[in-house]
C-alpha cells in the first residue's frame, strides 16, 4: 500500500462530467489499496473570471483581497470532487489550505509554502477516507488567506507529498508526459518514460510547459518522486498501463548503458539579444550594465562576455522580446555614456535552443556534435551558454524549427523512446 | 461615535456597480465618525448557481461538502467589497466566518451560531479599518465550514452586533422598511417608523418577508437594536434622512398615547385546513393526531380544539397547501379508525389574516372590531387563534385581499404612518 498524492489541473476538473471522471480514476487507485490525497485546481476559466471581477472593482486589485476572492475557485472544486467521490460510495473529505494548515509567508498572490500540517490528513487516511485538498492556496501566520500564484497547484501537490512523505506525487495534465521535444515542432518526438530531476528542471526552465518550474524545484529540494500523467486517458485503463503512460521524474541516474546522451531538446521563442559594444574591460562593468536593467524589473536570461582585446570587450545578454525596446532605451540613455561604451546593438528576433541530458557529463563531444549539426544546416550561432547537463545556443528565430528537428535527429531521439525505462 | 453593524443582501451586492455603491454608503457612515462592521451575502444568483453545480454532481448533495461549496459565494463578495472600500481610500479588511471565528454547531446547511470571537474585529476597528465579514457561514468545533441556511446573513449580522455589543444593527434590503401591511395588497399601506420586537416577530412569522424570523429571534434574545433600511435609496442622501427612511425595531414600548392599537396586518396565503370530526374527547387524542402528521415531516400551524359535546369534539389544524393531500391521506389511513373519529374533512383553499400590535394588550374590544369588520364584509371565519399581541383568523382565500383592506381601514392604518416615532 502506497501513499499517493495526485494533482488534477483546471482542464481535468473543467466540468461536472470531468470531475466525475476524476472521482472514478481516484477510486480506481484507492481500490488498488492505496491511500489517496487529491489536490485540485479551480475549474478552468474560473480563476480568470474571479480576477476579472476583482479588476472591475479595482484595476490593480489589493493583493490581500484578491487572494480572498481567487482562492474560492479551488474551494468550489474540492467540495464538488468530495461529493462525486461520496456519490460513488467512497468516503471523502475536502479541505481548504486554511483548514489543512498549508502555512505560507505573507506574500499575497505569490506566497511560498513554509510548512504543512499532517495531523488532519493522516487521521482521515487512517479512517479510510480520500482527502481532497484545495491547491494554490494557504494561510499566513496571521490567519490571512494567501495564494501561491499561477501554477501554484502543482506546488501544493508536491509540497503535500513532501510533508506527508508520500511514495509518489502524480501530476495529471492534458499532456501525457515529458517528450524529447515539442511534438508540434518535431512529429517524431517521443515520450520519455523517465527523466532525472536535473534534466526536468532544465527542460521546465527552458520552455517545456509540462510542469511549473517551482514545483520541480520543490520536488528536488524535498526529494519527492514525481510522475506526470495524462488526464486524457480513459479513467478505467488498468493501473499498470496508466503508470507506463506517463513520465517518471527520478533522482537516480539511470544505470542503463544504452541511455541516450541527450534526453531532450528544449527551446524558448521570443528572445531578444542585446550587445553593449566596446566596453572598457574593468571590474564592475557587468554590474553597472545589469543593475540598470534589473532596476527596471527586466529579467535577463543568457549572459556572455568575451575575452577582452586591447582593454575593450563586448558584453551580450538576452531578455524577453517584450522588454527589448525598453532595455535598449535604458542602456542608451543611462548606461552607454556613463561606462564609456562605443555602442549598444540588438536583435529582437532570436530564439534559444538547448540540448539537455545528464549523459553529457561523461560524454565528450556533445557540444561539438550540436555545433556541427547547426553549421551543416547553415545556422549561425549568436551566443552559447553551457551548464553541466545542457548546452544552449541563441540563433535567429527563423531557424528554430529547422534547428530543433536537426538536433533531434542528430542525437538519435527520432527513434522510438530511448531505452531508459 | 457608534459601533454599527450593517448587513447588505444579495441584491444590494448583485453587481460590481452595486458593490461600489455599498462601499460609498459605508464610507458615508464611517466619515460621520462611526465604526463599521459590514456583513454581506453572496451576489444575487450566485448561491443558486453553486447549489446547482453541486446538484449536478450529487442530486442530494452531501451537506458538509455543500457548505464548502456554497460558502464561497459570500467569500467572493467580501473580497470585492474590501477592494472597493480601499479603492475609495478607506482601509478595510475582509474575513470569512472561519477567520473571524463565527463558531457554530455542526448542523451543516442549517448551523446555529454559538459564539463569535471579537479580538480580530476589535483590533481592526481600533486601527480605523472597516471590517467586512462573510454572512451565512461559520466554523464548527472541528474546524469544518458550516452555513446557516437561507437568509442566514441576516442572522450573521445580528449575531455579530450582539457579540460586539454594537449600538445598532442595520439590515439593508430591497424593501424600505416594515409596512402596516403588504403595499401590493393595500396601496394605502404606510411604513412604520418603529415597531416593537414582539410585533416584528409576529409580523415576520406571519408572512412579512422583510426579515428572517431567526434573525429577529436572535435580536430579541440578545437585545440587539435592529433597523431595516432600503439599499435602493441613493447612497449619498444625508444620514438623518437615511435613518428616517427605515423602520427601527425597538424593545421599548412606545410611551406615546397616540400609538395605534394595531400596528399591522399580516397574512399567509396557501394554507389548508384539516378537521378531524367526532373525536372521542379523551387524553392523548391531540397527540395521536399530530404525531402521525409530525412523523411525516409536515409542519402544523394553527391548532383549534372545540369544547366537547356529549364526549365528542372536533379537532382542527392548518398545514401548508402543498402538504394538504398527504396529510389527509395519513389521517384517513392511519389515524381515523384507530382513534375512533367519525370523519376527516378538509379545505385546501384557506388563508390566514392576522392583526398585530402591542397596543391590544391594554385595549379591550380589538378582536371584536376585527370580527365585526369581517362580518360586515360577509366573510366567514373558519378558525381563530390568539396571542397576547395578535389575533389570527383563517378564512376562505378568495376573501384575502378584501379582508386585509377592510381591516387596514378599520384599524386606522390607511392614514399616513401612525404617530409612533
Amino acid at each position: 500500500m502506497a501513499l499517493i498524492v495526485q494533482k488534477y489541473g483546471g482542464t481535468s476538473v473543467g466540468s461536472v462530467e470531468r470531475i466525475k471522471n476524476v472521482a472514478r480514476r481516484v477510486i480506481k487507485w484507492a481500490d488498488a489499496g492505496h491511500q489517496l490525497v487529491v489536490v485540485v485546481s479551480a475549474m478552468s476559466g474560473e480563476t480568470n473570471r474571479l480576477i476579472g471581477l476583482a479588476r472591475e472593482i479595482q484595476p490593480e486589485p489589493d493583493p490581500r483581497e484578491l487572494d480572498v476572492v481567487a482562492s474560492t475557485g479551488e474551494q468550489v472544486t474540492i467540495g464538488l470532487l468530495a461529493m462525486a467521490l461520496k456519490s460513488l460510495g467512497r468516503d471523502a473529505r475536502s479541505y481548504t489550505g486554511f483548514q489543512v494548515g498549508v502555512h505560507t509567508d505573507s506574500a499575497f498572490t505569490k506566497a511560498r509554502i513554509e510548512s504543512i500540517d499532517q495531523q488532519r490528513i493522516r487521521a482521515d487516511l487512517q479512517a479510510g477516507r480520500v482527502v481532497v485538498v484545495a491547491g494554490f492556496q494557504g494561510v499566513d501566520s496571521d490567519g490571512q488567506i494567501t495564494t501561491l500564484g499561477r501554477g501554484g497547484s502543482d506546488t501544493s501537490g508536491v509540497a503535500l507529498a513532501a510533508a506527508l512523505d508520500a511514495d509518489e506525487c502524480q501530476i495529471y495534465t492534458d499532456v501525457d508526459g515529458v517528450y524529447t521535444t515539442d511534438p508540434r515542432v518535431v512529429p517524431e518526438a517521443s515520450k520519455l518514460p523517465s527523466i532525472t530531476f536535473e534534466e526536468m528542471l532544465e527542460m521546465a526552465s527552458l520552455g517545456s510547459k509540462v510542469l511549473q518550474i517551482r514545483s520541480v524545484e520543490f520536488a528536488g529540494k524535498y526529494r519527492v518522486r514525481l510522475r506526470v500523467l495524462s488526464s486524457l486517458t480513459p479513467w478505467d485503463i488498468p493501473l499498470a498501463e496508466e503508470m507506463r503512460s506517463g513520465t517518471l521524474i527520478t533522482f537516480e541516474e539511470d544505470q542503463n548503458m544504452e541511455r541516450a546522451v541527450v534526453s531532450g531538446i528544449a527551446f524558448a521563442r521570443d528572445e531578444a539579444k542585446i550587445t553593449v559594444v566596446g566596453v572598457p574591460d574593468r571590474p564592475g562593468i557587468a554590474y553597472q550594465i545589469l543593475s540598470a536593467v534589473g532596476q527596471a524589473n527586466i529579467e535577463v536570461d543568457m549572459i556572455v562576455q568575451n575575452q577582452s582585446v586591447d582593454g575593450f570587450t563586448d558584453f551580450s545578454f538576452t531578455v524577453g522580446r517584450n522588454d527589448y525596446a525598453r532595455t535598449l532605451g535604458i542602456l542608451k540613455s543611462q548606461v552607454q555614456a556613463h561606462i564609456g561604451a562605443r555602442d549598444v546593438l540588438g536583435d529582437p528576433k532570436s530564439c534559444k535552443v538547448s540540448i539537455v541530458g545528464v549523459g553529457m557529463r561523461s560524454h565528450a563531444g556533445v557540444a561539438s556534435t550540436m555545433f556541427r549539426t547547426l553549421s551543416e544546416e547553415g545556422i549561425n550561432i549568436q551566443m552559447i551558454s553551457t551548464s553541466e547537463i545542457k548546452v544552449s545556443v541563441l540563433i535567429d528565430e527563423k531557424y528554430l524549427e529547422l534547428a530543433v528537428r536537426a538536433l533531434h535527429r542528430a542525437f538519435d531521439l527520432d527513434a522510438p523512446a530511448a531505452a531508459s525505462a
